[in-house]
């Protein structure tokens, strides 16, 4: 039968974002017949609704500000530059364009059966895909039965909003709807101010939207270290972004206006204000997609939302194996892509194959000022340090290095305030200089 | 007595490079007594005429050049920019005060003795420094004489020319020259496509300036893979930078001229011809400074011009370390760095130092476009990859990964031609997607 036609494959990947189709296409390169199964396009939340579209328009809204200071720079522009958002749009769109074409073709170069449809398990060793027609609507195209030895479940994640909180796609939004859109409001309210939260921020002011930022917990960029957090709020209010933390408001009582939205605001335990925005951006998380696709008809367990599973990837029912944000973690696209390889490298029956080590999955956010956390370093982790006075001083920190460096480490940034450090270690002297 | 009087210590530094400096404050935080020796600028050529000046260059040129193509990013400039090359250098020097600033107050901060003059070995233990006068006169001061412990020698190295061809710092120059001025030449002939030669190109092209670089051997930056000088060099002619690899000329017959230089070039077997230009860079590398430091009064060892040291940095005389470019290797200032922290913990007595890994040391050249080179990557290191299909390709390039990978990896690169990859490796694949 030739590739393509059969339905047995040694592993079914479901869902094709970054960690589906790393893991398919390094399972092939293994040697293993795979299937690739998605609804949508490749690429997944990363390519089409996440990092990618992201940092296209952060580029532009960096050079936009970037040109602000032009003179600084050794350029003189005549007059006042004009933002031109419908073209930020279009060129995220054709970064995106590009990529995913680019993306699309290693399906064939890697000789992966592309399976369209939704599909779900039933049982460990069957897919049931739910085909969509000629004219593309879900599941009139008939159900095709995929048999696997192996499975692995890659179906992401989505927007979550909070209780109460609907978000409209025009008035109150989520970051899939402003990274389809052409248009600027003339102000914002963002809520949440997690990666999502604060690189919209960034952006939308650095092309003169009206920017708040509310965060329900004492700190923005709450996972990054407190001493990053205020180095990125600081900068934030030099700017001119409007930061509370602490912020509280019912989220039922967010009304929507002819307008825009308006909602009474106030850091907790104080005076509540009135707070009006042409657009509310709800970035508060995202929620696995782990519903609907068959688990209950295996052996997997799930426990706060996510799926559980050991160092390899492998759930509790020995065939299926899960990667990406539905195991949660990280939740981020290269992380998902190290977890896929692992899987691959597993099912293909290495005995060797190494744990997943996510104190070493390095993380960035890309606002301005941007803050990377470096994985644990290396000779860190090979060797102890003596408990020498600055090791120590060390010690009382967070194992994992996390800093503002690149920012702070080029002669880009200029304008970056530079964070308080509490010792000269050496590493974090290295990451100045190049 | 008092800290900064004594002149016995447990460690004398010579040389206060990225290398030195690094070692210094490292042994300091391990507690031992430090003095650190140099007649310049704590800084040295990465800081002072090297990788920092360059880079902030680059990125002046760099958002020049991007200015051009601001309507594609979404933002309408008015009229034409006009390139103010003196606030260029400006922007250079502010930017290399600030750092040098900033690393100088880590002396106090780590409590070393900063002795400043020329330094000399006299025997393994004993450092004679020839003080400046107040005025600044080199020796004018006298001399103070060092006991140490242990040496660091971290003495770095110069520009080189080609025997024959003299720079006269204004016609014929070298990167220290170019990192001095603030106005631009109209047309420039850079010899030796390096990193210092490509990155000087690709600012100057930037900026204007009409660049022919003169490559030697057949390939430009020759310590990249193949596949990355094919994809630079494409991109460089694309841009209109004129390139002549296997060039031949006399050096001795480079003449100077009123307005410039004239030189007879060609490729080697074809005919020669005139080329003329306001100004030659030559970037034909950099030799390493081991004469008139007292080495022949120790047992230290050199080869080719370099010093000769075992893992932990270590000299044939065992109480005196080298570190940085007079060691050779990848003439980079955080691999000296690297090579200082080793030096400083095994001075310390620390028995379980690692030895340098060369192949660990990632490095990038910063043209248009950028081609960073990576370590070896850590997965691949630990464990043997099965031979696969895709494996067997793999292992017959170069066990280091290396690619064009920032420059096509982001959407900041729309215009850089993507290099042709033989297999879909997902340790390439992964750098594309963050």
């Amino acid at each position: 039968m030739a590739v393509g036609s059969s339905n047995d494959f040694d592993l079914v990947v479901l869902g094709a974002g970054t960690g589906g189709y790393t893991a398919a296409f390094r399972a092939a390169q293994l040697g293993l017949k795979v299937a690739l199964v998605d609804e949508d396009k490749i690429g997944g939340t990363c390519l089409h609704r996440g990092c990618i579209p992201t940092k296209a328009l952060l580029e532009s809204a960096a050079f936009a500000d970037r040109v602000r200071h032009a003179k600084d720079f050794g350029l003189n522009l005549p007059g006042e530059p004009e933002i031109d958002y419908a073209q930020f749009a279009a060129r995220r769109d054709a970064v995106v364009k590009r990529m995913w074409t680019g993306v699309k073709s290693l399906i064939t170069k890697n000789k992966v059966t592309w399976v369209e449809g939704r599909g779900r398990l039933d049982g460990p060793n069957k897919i049931r895909v739910s085909q969509p027609g000629e004219d593309g609507t879900p599941g009139k195209g008939g159900e095709r039965i995929l048999q696997a030895t192996d499975v692995i479940l890659a179906t992401g994640s989505r927007v979550k909003s909070l209780p109460g909180l609907e978000p409209d796609g025009t008035r109150i939004v989520t970051s899939d709807d402003v990274l389809k859109m052409s248009t600027l409001p003339k102000d914002i309210v963002i809520v949440g101010a997690g990666a999502v939260g604060v690189e919209f921020a960034s952006m939308y002011h650095d092309v003169g939207v009206k920017v708040t930022v509310l965060e329900y917990l004492p700190n923005i960029v709450p996972l990054e270290d407190l001493e990053v957090s205020k180095v990125v709020q600081r900068s934030f209010e030099k700017r001119g972004i409007t930061v509370m933390t602490n912020a509280r408001f019912d989220a039922k009582a967010v009304s929507k206006e002819k307008d825009g939205i308006c909602v009474m605001v106030g850091p907790e335990g104080k005076e509540q204000s009135e707070l009006r925005a042409e657009m509310m951006l709800v970035a508060t998380g995202r929620a696995a997609n782990i519903e609907d696709i068959g688990l209950e008809t295996t052996k997997v367990e799930t426990d706060r939302g996510v799926i559980k599973v050991n160092g390899h990837m492998r759930t509790k029912e020995p065939h299926v194996y899960a990667i990406g944000d539905i195991v949660g973690g990280l939740w981020l696209a290269h992380v998902a892509a190290h977890e896929g390889i692992t899987a691959a490298h597993t099912i293909a029956g290495e005995s060797d194959v190494h744990e997943m080590d996510y104190d070493a999955q390095p993380r960035a956010t890309y606002s301005a000022p941007r803050s990377p956390r470096s994985a644990r370093p290396r000779s860190r982790s090979r060797r102890p340090v003596r408990p020498t006075r600055s090791a120590r001083s060390r010690s009382r920190r967070s194992p994992r290095r996390s800093s503002v460096a690149s920012t702070r480490a080029s002669p880009r940034s200029s304008r970056t305030p530079r964070p308080r450090t509490r010792s000269v270690s050496m590493s974090s002297a290295r990451t100045r200089r190049i």
